[in-house]
């Protein structure tokens, strides 16, 4: 039928990316409420909530709240994001709860890392040890490698394929000095500055040195881009990806500038399903939740499927 | 660097297909604003107006006002859309201002076909030839073939490959039978089926079949997969799409349910220039007519670019 990939695995991050950014309370119990809704799916790994500082994020203070109010499935993973130790620490507070799991993570642009961790690349390097051993220490499997602004970043701007591939052989490098095998590499198109033609180039680039190694792709919609972006990973074979419910995670409405969220969940599934990629997701169960997500935040969401909705109707008449 | 073609030619349907789809009544000068602020940027040839019934149509009752109203740009073609006789006549009114060609047209769903026009097919078929000798008595050029719902219908399901093949040989023949030379053939989703890997595979089709013959595309967003859509028609080398500012031409916001309007020509810019394929367009001024067009519809667009921004000012800094 055609080169794509049979089928497809996708993690959803909508929770944890669009209730972090939503200027307005949420309640607990509605963030809890979409979470069990999620889980009804097909989706089988669910990022639910980030432990961060809240002062700095306080759509995230009820984190170890919402962890506790969940109706865990079984086969379902519930994730969390953590950026340093004492977060971690959370999360581990939660074990029975979350999947929790290790990320030995660089970051594509120094300027990016300077400004937000004040680490050069080095440092950040570096620093990745430390982490490995941490999560060692605490039995927690350190699975995945992950480049952030792999394709280009807001301070320092585009970011050559040769940095990505290098960065690539550095994270494989942690994980074999501390006999870790990871089981993916995400390439995280941070601030959406990737391109069909770039995701192409890049995947393609780190296929060719490591044709054993996993890509997956977490890609931004600020400009409009995700959809195709993702395609361009289908057709380079790329079987794993990060998406958002709705495209929960930005305010690209009602005048809001700035950032996207990720890649639309149920606009993806219908990507995916329409080409013969299954992805083991009900699509009319996600629209659902679509429809519940944008009730919650209370403003329109981006998603196209969820208005436009699918063709099964059509078909079935 | 790509495969990709070297440049593109974007046709602009905005305003048509927006200002006749928007439900409040929209002021004639607005409407000219927006036309003339579009024949600003680098686009030549802007679909503005479509004469039909206005008692159908309430939002096109002031067509003949807006094409008497615009300030006509040299190299700029203003274009009309007209479904019968009568339209073509008002078009032809105004010969001095608009550019009017001639389209042989069909549709790939006889369902649609009947009940749209009450045609069969066949129906349909015999009457292009009334319809291009038509054109031809009124001096006007047959520059095109169109082929519409050529990826599915809402009221007919699936579309197979083979029926966009057949009717591409009727439409060939016809213009043949007439002594008439179509610059292209504009395959249409007009009712958002299709996917990447549909564009692949029926633009592939006619292109074996028929290697010197010219495919357009005019995509909805219905269902989210425009972009990437008009990304698989660019890997097949498609150079001519249709495409709506801001991406007006459907109301997917607020909780309207239904159609949406053509790919967002700001966001099909700014996939094309970051990918290396000249559009002749200038992005900023056609980002400052994507906000206007959001003023003049008092509602939120789905455009991206236009709320997320370009690239341009980071890597200036």
């Amino acid at each position: 039928m055609s080169d794509l990939p049979a089928a497809v695995h996708i993690t959803e991050e909508g929770s944890r990316e669009g209730f972090q950014i939503e200027k307005g309370p949420i309640a607990t119990a509605r963030k809890i409420e979409l979470i069990d809704a999620l889980s009804q799916t097909g989706l089988d790994r669910i990022q639910i909530v980030s432990f961060v500082n809240p002062k700095n994020v306080p759509g995230m203070a009820d984190a170890d709240a919402v962890v506790d109010g969940i109706a865990p499935r079984p086969g379902v993973a519930y994730t969390a994001l953590w950026l340093n130790e004492k977060g971690f620490a959370r999360a581990m507070q939660h074990a029975n709860r979350l999947t929790n799991t290790g990320t030995i993570q660089l970051c594509a642009s120094e300027k990016f890392s300077i400004r937000n961790q004040n680490r050069t690349a080095a440092q950040q390097l570096a620093g990745q040890h430390a982490i490995v051993e941490m999560y060692k220490a605490a039995g927690v499997p350190v699975e995945r490698g992950s480049i952030m602004a792999a394709f280009g970043c807001n301070f320092e701007g585009d970011i050559p394929v040769s940095r990505v591939v290098a960065l690539t052989q550095q994270i494989l490098d942690v994980a074999a000095e501390h006999g870790v095998t990871l089981n993916y590499i995400t390439l995280a198109d941070t601030m959406a500055w990737a391109t069909p033609l770039a995701i192409k180039r890049t995947v393609g680039a780190v296929r060719d040195r490591w044709p054993d190694v996993d890509v997956a792709l977490h890609l931004h919609d600020t400009r409009g881009l995700a959809i195709a972006d993702a395609y361009a990973g289908l057709e380079m074979g790329v079987t794993r990806f990060d998406a958002a419910v709705a495209g929960l995670g930005g305010c690209p409405f009602a005048g809001h500038a700035g950032a996207a969220g990720n890649v639309c969940t149920e606009d993806l599934v219908f990507l995916c399903e329409e080409m013969g990629i299954a992805t083991g997701i009900d699509l009319d169960a996600l629209i659902d939740c679509a429809k519940l997500a944008e009730d919650i935040v209370g403003h329109p969401l981006p998603g196209a499927v969820m208005k436009g909705g699918t063709l099964k109707r059509f078909r079935a008449a």
